[in-house]
């Protein structure tokens, strides 16, 4: 285990009915007038917005409205929000949504309190020292992002998804009521399921020796993938919505990747995908992580077998280690294919992508090196997007 | 999965060389004069104290000492540390030590800026509204006490060993060095392991439908019984310590017992145990969870059978319900006894001990039930503790 800092002081608020006890949460972390960020009408529809409006009005909390924002956020947003903020002198924002709607809601808070452009913070030439302080009522359980201080953003010119890591934007609260999730269309639970699963392979697939920290992962992971297929059945299972909601911010609140090195490129080769043919992430992480696994495995096993076995429940009796690692990867080639995802990039975009197009913009966001349990060359993720057309 | 709130803010600081880290932490808690609280002398004798006061003095911390904590710690011990703290002015208090110093810090750290009787907090008579910042350097992974907001104090007319859970004493950090462990005495080993994995029983043994916690909790509970075996044969095995400490704060900080109704039974059983023959905790819990687990699962088998089957190994083919539990009780003891530690309470304290007096004082510290996996009456408890003896 390597030397480590975990610190995740965000405050969960979990379970049936918490959605009312946003204005409150607000005033409890010193808020004022607040910025309400959301997506579309499905919020509204659903009365959810109106509960939460309440609930601040109950609060004499006063705000403004930027709805909009779309799946895969794009920085023309976060400008629209960084305007109304600072017209509107709030001192604090509220994001209503999925992983989408909070890493907008983020990029807004470091950028009101910023005298530059907020991108500056995306592509690394300036750090955030301050931000306005983040809350959240999530709805989508994905991005695992209302308890990281992580946040992802497109730039509409040339395409650039790329992720700011600061903890100044890490959410004071969480409201988390797995009701909210029961109607989401089940492709948003399929992609969120799949995100969350990817955000602890990108930690477990790891050369760090961690057996409590691997013991944990593999536990989470199995939970996840068995309460995928019960809602598959029943989508309104509150205790399996539960599990997966609380399961999702486990995956990407750090506590999975305790003392051990990350490898991201995963992620990193599927914002290519979403960025240039604005897949859903979850989408392409279906894709991607498959490929990435069966051209990592041949370089260094020794994970991939430990997940085949601990993670997709492979019988190793008689078997060899490769046979082992190809029966783990296309069990969880069948996991996805069960929840109704192709793994097949060409299938999820209607054609042949564009790889040197995918492999360029990579090179571009990333340097000549990508991820650490295999270090991989451009030329390997041409070679991990071919094996996933 | 019950509603609840979940908020750890403690930041956790963990690997080697991190004391060195501790005058940085203070400071960045805004923390001035600081009263530091230990123990004995191999604090002292290890160099462990002089790091640490050096790391103060480097970043110009004045600092007051409390030394001469004794475990089992007692509120004469308390009020010397309020004393000394209204006394010197300090506006932090930073404990080096295993979960005697810590629960000692946290009530100095309520009892400075109370006008009253720290005790009041303690007998339920008043609810803390403030407290001085706590910090920690952990030294014995036991008690989980680096990262809940939890203490527990014996007050010496009497010996009522009670505990206080009070949010504002949650320490800021909490540094965590595996090295500093690996020159404690075997028995303070072997006791914290027991105390952690009794943390996690307390929470674990509920009727709250909770698939993904008790899978995690499950995960750690197996990782922290093979690591102590690792450790019984070599107490210097970095990363079994590593693992041991991480485990040590999970097991308490309330991760895995979100969403559900938590026991506490065994606890409170044993606090009689220790505080009336002044016995380790963790020497009194290997007596009473085994006895307390036998009792239960005679009215309520599930969680006992899971815990057999997915904590313990049995292999439950060819068994009865009552024989899986036997032999996972059987087990379990047999790892008490492999850790060197007696599950007799007559062993351990010399003599039969006065189960009317436990029993007695007891009542008057909890009342007439205890528990919630299965209630128990006061005859439910003389019951235990005679299946301890």
């Amino acid at each position: 285990m390597d030397n480590f800092t975990f610190h995740s002081p965000t405050e969960f608020v979990f379970g049936r009915g918490t959605q009312n006890q946003t204005g409150k949460l607000i005033k409890q972390y010193g808020g004022g007038k607040t910025l309400l960020v959301y997506g579309g009408g499905s919020a509204e529809r659903s009365g959810l917005i109106k509960q939460i409006t309440d609930s601040l009005k109950s609060e004499g909390i006063d705000f403004a409205v930027l709805k909009g924002v779309k799946p895969n956020p794009t920085d023309d947003k976060v400008y629209e929000g960084i305007a109304l903020a600072v017209k509107e002198g709030v001192t604090f924002v509220l994001a209503v949504g999925g992983g989408s709607v909070i890493d907008t809601a983020k990029a807004i808070a470091m950028g009101a309190v910023y005298s530059g452009d907020f991108w500056d913070f995306y592509c690394g030439k300036a750090t955030p020292v301050a931000a306005l302080p983040v809350g959240v009522v999530l709805t989508i359980p994905a991005a695992g992002s209302e308890g990281s201080p992580n946040s992802v953003i497109t730039k509409l010119d040339g395409l650039h998804k790329v992720s700011c890591r600061c903890q100044l934007t890490r959410p004071k609260f969480a409201v988390m009521n797995p009701e909210l999730t029961m109607s989401l269309p089940w492709e948003q639970t399929a992609y969120g399921i799949t995100d969350m699963l990817c955000h602890i392979f990108e930690r477990y697939f790891s050369n760090t020796p961690a057996q409590l920290v691997n013991a944990y992962s593999e536990a989470i992971m199995r939970d996840v993938m068995d309460n995928a297929l019960t809602l598959k059945i029943n989508p309104e299972d509150y205790e399996a919505r539960a599990d997966v909601m609380w399961a999702g911010t486990l995956a990407h609140n750090g506590i999975c990747g305790v003392g051990k090195e990350e490898d991201w490129a995963t992620h990193r080769m599927e914002h290519e995908v979403s960025a240039i043919y604005n897949v859903a992430h979850g989408a392409g992480l279906a894709c991607i992580a498959p490929a990435w696994l069966t051209f990592v495995a041949k370089r260094n096993p020794d994970m991939v077998w430990k997940f085949a076995i601990n993670v997709m429940s492979v019988n190793p009796e008689g078997l060899e280690t490769d046979q082992i690692i190809e029966e783990g990867i296309s069990l969880l080639k069948d996991f996805y294919h069960d929840l109704g995802l192709t793994t097949s990039l060409t299938e999820l975009i209607g054609k042949e992508p564009d790889i040197d197009a995918m492999v360029k913009s990579l090179e571009g966001n990333m340097g000549k090196s990508l991820g650490f349990y295999v270090p991989l060359t451009m030329d390997d993720c041409r070679e991990i997007y071919k094996l996933a057309l």
